[in-house]
């Protein structure tokens, strides 16, 4: 599977497959100590895996940083991993199960010694685990940092990352299975679908997952594209045409979303995530507290009580969201203030240089709020620490429902202010084109061109690295060289902001396509090219990330849900606006008013009814997880007989 | 625990706990293959169950049945078929765990051979589910009825149910108990809280969650009561006061359901059936299907293609509903037409017949609607029947749902018209006070006449019986009169009506109170009364309900929710409605709707934050739920580690 073993310090051969960095001052006691916990076997608290130190690079450099190290296992420590996480595997006969060691001949895969039974992304899964749950005993500190104080059950790693002892672990790249996968993902040039089985095999659910709802989504856009293009064609300033479309609309994006729930669970029951129990959680690095015992687990750990949490979500964060909620409206009516100015001077002065200050207004709007995103960005993470969450999940939660409100609030109040205050259709839709056609080209500028311009710094690195290289001898790269280039590659900070990206696209489409019958298209077309540029940073941007067995697409299914129901309202908003309707109530505008709301409150019924009917997960799949919960209760049962039957025969 | 025990055919003594009453022409060949098959040891597919036939009454009457039976078990045998069940039972730490037969001392009531250690109410439970589970072998028919077919794995009782050859399966009473539970709950002339833990002791959670919900519901009101008496008294006629109430109305609403779901979680945790885990369900009785497989326990089965279903709920039973919503609109709009065709003569010529007519379309438009409600009711019954549901949970939630929306239609119906159409607030609480008045008095006399009437002829039956037996002897009624009696009761048909009933009441409260404040005040004094004849009616009138490990009030709790969403738009439309707000735009009625609908819809987004926000289950019951869980993944990783190291010995 590697295409390179290494000598470990027992002497004994193994496959590297996690990058341990610690901080080039680390003190040797302290190194010496964590290895050896790394090593101690299990019985006695340690981790049982194997590491050992990275070589010095081929041009020593001062520069380079001696204590890397890489951690494997043999294989039969990782197949008792896996079973302690719980990981589904397929078994022979088609079914999902946790994988034991006990019964490992009935997994499909299994061959062997088991060689390739788990993926890479799963080993390196395991050994992520491992050492995430190495414990302290009884140290009260890492030897040699009196301040990096430790108690019985922390985690050692999560002290010496909270630390900066422990600088970053992260796991290795596979060269010639990303040669195969990028090839088969991106290199080719005709279209078929991604191989989202190979995607998940390399970098785990989380990432194929995101892989899979951005190729849904495309594909969910094209019946609204294929409408689009002939209202553009023939209808373009009819805009009052479009009710039909915008129910079209609002029903396509209530299916889309259901149908995905669908598909995601499908996805996930193959990917074996779908019924995998959760373990227990970690706190996060960051979290602190004074030492007490947690009540579920009964293991030391900083606590801190909720109800403070609560205090400094409701009195700080939330009033800050809300100040800067009411800051990005109060820029944006500048905004329209400036505008209106500057028609005022052109309309009074037609001139080359008035013509050019018509843009003026829109270009510091724009500025501004791409500032204001940005320290936003900044504030909402710093708020997010102080919170203090305990687990990592809640931490995520709350900065991206911050992040959400914010985003959503800078991209749509301009135009909810246009269509609804403003009632002006037209400008409603050139803002609506701007805006859509300015963020894909710059959106395509920084994931394509930027990660191109990165990738020919580190070619040329390499190409030096090769040159000095070539002078020893004439083999590939070697692992060494291979794991310092990844260690300076950059980290992949998740798919927060390629959500958030598809989210606000999603926006365009659904919130205000009836006038603009063409972002469909556009929103097609980006996608596409997200592909692409999304799967070339991915295999040759950024360190590989470790893999997310995760079972859905969390909080993003939820806020793709939220957005569809405030589209019910815009788009009956629209309509209920449209000439067209306005000319069946030509005395009464109360009537129009009162019909349109008990349209929309029809439709939204209609669509929490079809929320409903919809079951979320496949009926086959449904049958499947019932058969396993049935399964296990038989055997319990059977299992109980048994010993009944042996007590009373011990009896007798 | 049982005043007396009775010799079965083995010669040992038990304690009767259930009665299977047979068809009277059963022939003789069936039963002795039923007895023979519940007697026969586990290991052999049998029950292990004792039972014996119920001696002839004392005063020998043709009429009586001879085919009578009680069934009970050892003790060993009930704690066995607890543990098959998974029953959770308090720990002596104070947690709830599922009872297993070996950690039997762990648990905090069990002491000595744990006689008392199960309630009466759970040994007749697992009586009934080992009965219920009790499967046919290698039998192609019931013995004797070659109609009655058999195939392997068949439960013999839900056939002989359904062939009629089985006429009734019914728990027995427990007097001492019983009595004892009648005085703390409804004799005690103090006001108190209901012996809810008692309640749950005797009839399972299922009826303690029923009379939780009322008296949580009953509490819950005691606000609104306590704000609409001064309402009332001083501001009758301006109910354009009334905007606060409404605003207070309808978060409470939502307050009020939320927090009962917390409630609920802490009375099912305490229970122990919030964290049980239910045993595969068996289709329902009436099921019928081609023979097949389920595709979930392989058991062959009838099979019922789940298409066909949805066809007949979406083609037959979808349009039927509609056409009866139709019809009652219909009989509504010609109540309205007669009502004023009687004002218009009456306005004529003020006589004092003239005057009677006035009572006479509301008269007519009752008696329709009450005899509407009966043939739905039927006619529901009939086609949920027809839809052919394989589970007898599935079948009960689409006859709710049914009967759900034809009640609220026929009650509210009158009301929404009168609200939004007419606009006429005086009707408006008129009708409404007519209503709650009229339905209480209806409801208290069917709930506790009819009992009182039911018990005085049971009484004399039992004065009658008992003067025959002085004849033989001075004891207590026998255990055999005891059962013929019970047999002889009507069958309680589960909570269904009561909580119609509190959920039209809930509507009347939340959706229209703002006019009529009173009503909260008159649902209280309802609830008060209603806890007294349900009590009254489950102690002395039904048979003996079977319990029901219920973890929640189910589908209720949807129902009342939806109310609740239903009522902040009801609410909102009554204050926009108000001349008070109506004030605050002179000119523009536009202006008022676009903000009413604009309140209307932040306080359904607020609605649903909250909803969000407050968590379905107390936190210190969610610990306990993770502590549970935490501790069988520790245990089972603890064993596997074990495992592995015994092997790795074995290797070595």
């Amino acid at each position: 599977m590697l295409q390179e073993s290494s000598v470990d310090s027992s002497g004994s051969r193994f496959a590297p497959l996690v990058v341990l960095e610690l901080a080039s001052d680390t003190k040797e006691e302290a190194i010496t100590w964590l290895l050896s916990r790394i090593r101690d076997r299990q019985q006695n608290g340690g981790a049982e895996l194997l590491v050992e130190q990275l070589g010095p690079g081929i041009g020593v450099k001062e520069k380079e940083n001696p204590n890397m190290f890489l951690v494997g296992a043999s294989m039969q420590r990782l197949l008792c991993g896996a079973e302690d996480l719980g990981l589904f595997k397929e078994c022979t006969d088609g079914s999902m199960r946790a994988f034991t060691f006990a019964s490992k001949h009935n997994f499909k895969d299994f061959k062997g010694d088991g060689d390739s039974f788990l993926s890479m992304a799963e080993c390196q899964y395991v050994i992520k685990h491992e050492l995430d749950t190495l414990r302290a005993k009884e140290e009260t500190n890492v030897p040699g940092y009196s301040h990096a104080k430790l108690y019985p059950g922390k985690s050692i790693i999560r002290r010496l990352l909270s630390k900066g002892i422990l600088i970053q672990m992260f796991p290795l790249h596979e060269k010639e299975e990303l040669k195969r996968l990028s090839f088969s993902w991106y290199k080719k040039v005709k279209l078929s679908l991604q191989p989202l089985d190979d995607i998940r095999h390399y970098y785990g659910e989380g990432q194929a997952l995101y892989f899979g709802f951005l190729e849904y989504f495309t594909f969910a856009l094209v019946p609204m594209a294929l409408i689009g293009v002939p209202y553009y064609l023939f209808d373009w300033e009819d805009y009052d045409k479009y009710v039909v479309f915008a129910v079209f609309n609002l029903v396509w994006c209530t299916v889309i979303l259901e149908l995905w729930k669908r598909r995601s669970a499908s996805l996930a029951y193959y990917w074996g995530t779908l019924c995998r129990k959760k373990a227990f959680e970690e706190p996060r690095p960051g979290f602190h507290g004074v030492l007490g015992h947690n009540p579920v687990t009964g293991r030391a750990e900083p606590i801190y009580p909720t109800s403070k949490r609560h205090l400094r979500v409701y009195l700080v964060s939330l009033p800050f969201v809300l100040l800067c909620l009411y800051l990005s409206l109060y820029v944006m009516m500048i905004y329209f203030l400036m505008e209106g100015w500057a028609l005022s001077i052109y309309d009074e002065n037609p001139t080359f240089w008035t013509h050019i200050l018509l843009f003026i207004p829109s270009i510091i709007y724009a500025v501004v709020i791409e500032a204001m995103n940005l320290i936003y960005r900044y504030a909402a993470e710093f708020l997010t620490e102080w919170e203090n969450h305990r687990l990592e999940s809640s931490y995520q939660n709350h900065l991206v429902l911050k992040v959400l409100v914010f985003n959503f609030f800078n991209c749509f109040a301009s135009l909810f202010y246009i269509a609804f205050v403003m009632q002006d259709m037209e400008l409603l839709r050139q803002s609506l084109a701007t805006l859509l056609i300015t963020s894909q080209i710059l959106n395509q500028f920084t994931e394509a061109f930027l990660p191109y311009w990165l990738q020919r710094r580190r070619n040329k690195k390499m190409i030096r690295k090769v040159q000095k290289r070539r002078m020893y001898e004439e083999k590939e790269l070697p692992l060494v060289e291979q794991v310092r280039l990844e260690a300076d590659m950059s980290t992949y900070l998740g798919t927060f902001d390629d959500y958030l990206e598809l989210f606000l696209l999603f926006g365009y489409v659904s919130l205000f396509s009836c006038v603009f019958p063409l972002a469909a298209v556009l929103v097609v077309l980006n996608n596409i090219t997200e592909v692409y540029s999304d799967a070339f940073k991915m295999c040759r941007v950024f360190k590989r990330p470790f893999a997310d067995p995760a079972a859905n697409i969390g909080v993003w299914q939820l806020a793709f849900e939220a957005m569809s129901v405030i589209a019910v309202v815009t788009n009956c908003a629209l309509i209920g606006m449209s000439p067209q309707v306005r000319s069946y109530f030509p005395e009464s505008e109360t009537q129009l008013i009162l019909c349109t709301v008990a349209a929309e409150h029809v439709l939204l019924g209609f669509k929490f009814i079809l929320t409903f009917l919809i079951q979320d997960v496949p009926k086959h799949i449904q049958d499947k997880l019932a058969r396993l919960e049935f399964e296990s209760l038989e055997a319990l049962k059977k299992k109980k007989m048994l010993e009944a039957s042996q007590l009373s025969k011990t009896i007798q």
